[in-house]
């Protein structure tokens, strides 16, 4: 019997990112590990699943405490087969971390993000889940600072009683640490990305568009949201639910009379 | 000038679905349509956007008041291209539609569905947006019962004051018309899927998986929500919000400490 804690991590710049790695780093000595990661980027590929071909799971490091798999699905698709398996054998994980992404997850982009949907999926087995994100999309990015603020947070989310489900997005500027005002519990930035496609030519004549954008903040002056966070040197923590119901929405509907 | 109502449509089982076929027949007389649909069926895509390879368009139809393109994109990517290149044009939709969807998108699956990722872009832009689904996987299902409940709901969204952003969840039992007991606005019913991969090997001797699972109704007495609903003969109707935040959860974490 193994009493210390399962971890498992996961995220969607696949299996060789360094911000995988330094996730894994910062809190091997918690516990024992097990990463199913992507082989490939995922970045954008929200709470997708595969349904269409099946999975592929290579070993890719085994170690006293840290096996790591890449696998040819989803960010979503690793949490799944990995708590199929794990589960199976009669392990539960005590913690699920996603990241450390390379790039922000703040705001709606929650929404578009594989490293936040494989946090939510995390959740929705009543485990303690956490994405963690830097705001430096280089592949090279210096993790230096997030890594100082990933024990405390996750040592909260283990300890304290918050109820589950349980899933934080954590987003962290790009600053060193001495800039870095604290850690700010805050709620998702309301605003949209819009596009702007870029449109070129392929070598043999056909149009095709390059989707870019970029970010409306509709509450620009709002303090208490990620953007604000962000912007201001704090490191933003906002806790997500999954329950889409709008039910103000909901009250109005209840009124109508559908002819 | 042209001032009927333009209609953006999409879906993710695809451009030659029988679903979007009948989801179009059945809105064309209330204006313009312009269509943009996946290529491919792209079930369990989520909210997910492409962004390692560019998007190719193909104009498939094109008739008076009626065009429709294929793309080599997601649902969310095909909303995406279409506004960017309507709203370029000076076009704004005035309505965006989603489906009609091959199987549910009830509860959670609110999160992994391609078709509801699409309806829930389409109102980022403050413009009514409603994704319908049939309980019915089957390709040649028979979409006559749902197609009675289309426009009574899309008039009320367009009519009703329901404040923007607005978007429907909207799901139909497989039941002849009139086995249905009405339309009902509910809540996101809770609980998970739960998975159970299938382990088979290739003719290489390599394991595979296909994701396969249940759902795991968390709530099943409570007879407010979409599942309730569409197990007792209703239509569901849920309407969608995108701020993720748990307010709960957040008032607590303001009174944490974190080292």
């Amino acid at each position: 019997m193994n009493h210390k804690p399962l971890i498992f991590i996961t995220n969607d710049d696949g299996v060789r990112a360094k911000g995988l790695q330094k996730l894994i780093e910062t809190v091997r000595p918690l516990g024992r590990i097990v990463a199913v990661a992507p082989e490939e980027g995922q970045s954008g590929m929200s709470h997708a699943i595969t349904m269409t071909r099946p999975l592929y799971l290579k070993k890719v490091t085994e170690q006293e405490g840290l096996t790591i798999y890449g696998c040819n699905g989803t960010p979503v698709d690793c949490v799944k087969i990995a708590f199929d398996y794990l589960l199976q054998n009669g392990e539960t994980p005590d913690l699920v971390l996603s990241g450390i992404n390379h790039g922000a997850n703040s705001a709606v982009n929650v929404l578009y993000s594989g490293t936040m949907g494989a946090a939510i999926e995390g959740s929705f087995y009543n485990i303690p889940s956490i994405g963690f994100s830097l705001l430096d999309h280089d592949e090279d990015a210096d993790f230096g600072t997030v890594q100082q603020y990933i024990l405390p947070i996750v040592r909260k989310a283990m300890t304290e009683n918050l109820g589950r489900p349980l899933c934080l997005n954590v987003n962290v500027p790009n600053l060193p640490a001495e800039q870095i005002r604290g850690i700010m519990p805050c709620r998702q930035n309301r605003g949209y990305w819009r596009e702007v496609f870029e449109r070129r030519q392929d070598p043999r004549g056909h149009d095709y568009y390059w989707l870019c954008g970029y970010f409306e903040n509709t509450e620009p002056e709002a303090t208490d949201t990620d953007e604000w966070a962000l912007k201001n040197g704090y490191v933003s923590v906002v806790p997500i639910q999954v329950d889409l119901t709008n039910y103000e929405q909901l009250g109005q509907l209840k009124e109508l009379k559908f002819e």
